[in-house]
């Protein structure tokens, strides 16, 4: 039997986690995991082969956890602070699943991880639970409950870095459907941003970047009062939007 | 004596490597090292201890390199393609300095590069090259030699993060010493986003931003010709500015 069963399939002491955004009821929502035996959950996460890169360890996890391969995935930091508690979360981990600490000694260490966010169509999302995952959930990302390693960090930071790049590519409407209202899009933006807009302004600004498309409504013979549907006009939808200057 | 010598004092396979930017001649310079014998040059970079931070990893290269503390840098991508050119740039500088490659075989693996660009003032910058390094020069981002590892890479993915920040954030203004001219802030835009601005509306849209302050004007007795020189309202360099929303 090998000592360090693994050791020299990974990268030592990096990892990736992915923060998967969904938008459904208002609210923005982070996919979070719980392992067997534990009262907190985490991000979907793992290790980097050395054959594979860092995006395509992500990916992977991505797909694995969620069903989906082509979605909207960004970079968005290191966490490299020498004190994250990795090697408590580990241990913890171990114990819970009887893992054998010699065998898997060399995973705890100290890790460096590479954050990723994930914009995902909530509706088209199936999760699905790895080996050694209890259950998931999707948790509203400002009332996330106790995680481990420093996972609630993570999120925020995520929370952060796509509020920042909300504005400048349009990245948000990948957390809608192919079709959606203007209501619908207004309710996405104050939610991620956390601010609320006025209709008219926020109405007139969006349709202004040209980039929006009405989808004609079918003629039903009645009065139609429900509203227009938009829809993105093809290949436009994360491209920069212009700023200042 | 020890076979690896060195090896545990850094986390394995992981590096970070420093773009430093600084503002001089209308030019958007890097700052390269030249590694004894060696043709191509490189940025200043290095591993990251096992006590060591990843930031702080980062921060130590540049006062290292720079004799600057107090900078502005920004943490913007891991470069960890599987297939990064890290082992054959390694094996050259081996040769190069007569390093015993089994005693440092431990650092003849593939590295996932945390990516940082620095924002200096040309004029405060004291390089300074290492053991290893022959010299170091500034050059032209747009106009660089032959790099090693990624380099060239790693540099035009900090101009295109820079390009992204520079509206969001005024980070710009660190390249500019203390007071400046309009005229040299509109120099610096428009080298950096590599574009035009016409005159009256790039005043106009930096004065709107409420930011600058205009430092006032000896009294010489004679008539004044010198353009206004500014600076900045302190505390306000690094704020948000506001976009589209």
């Amino acid at each position: 039997m090998k000592e360090s069963f693994g050791a020299d399939l990974y990268i030592p002491q990096l990892s990736v986690d992915c923060v998967i955004f969904g938008f459904h009821d208002a609210q923005l929502k982070v996919l979070l995991l719980q392992p067997m035996g534990f009262d907190y959950w985490i991000l979907p996460g793992g290790l980097v082969g050395q054959e594979e890169g860092v995006d395509e360890a992500a990916l992977r996890v991505l797909k694995e956890r969620t069903g989906l391969s082509d979605i909207y995935l960004e970079q968005f930091r290191v966490f490299g602070r020498s004190d994250r508690p990795t090697i408590e979360t580990m241990k913890h981990f171990f114990r819970s699943n009887h893992l054998n600490e010699e065998r898997f000694g060399w995973m705890l260490r100290r890790y460096v991880s590479v954050g990723y966010y994930a914009l995902v169509d909530f509706s088209k999302v199936r999760p699905s639970a790895d080996l050694f995952s209890e259950r998931f959930a999707w948790y509203d990302v400002r009332k996330l409950p106790a995680t481990g390693f420093d996972h609630s960090e993570i999120a925020s930071g995520a929370l952060g870095a796509l509020q920042l790049m909300l504005d400048y590519k349009l990245v948000g409407f990948n957390l809608l459907g192919e079709t959606f209202t203007m209501m619908e899009l207004q309710s996405l933006y104050e939610t991620v941003l956390d601010r609320p807009f006025s209709r008219n302004n926020f109405q007139r600004k969006m349709l202004n970047l040209g980039i929006l498309e009405r989808v004609e409504k079918l003629y039903t013979g009645a009065a139609n009062k429900a509203p227009y549907l938009y829809k993105f006009k093809s290949g436009e939808h994360t491209g920069p939007v212009p700023g200042l200057s």
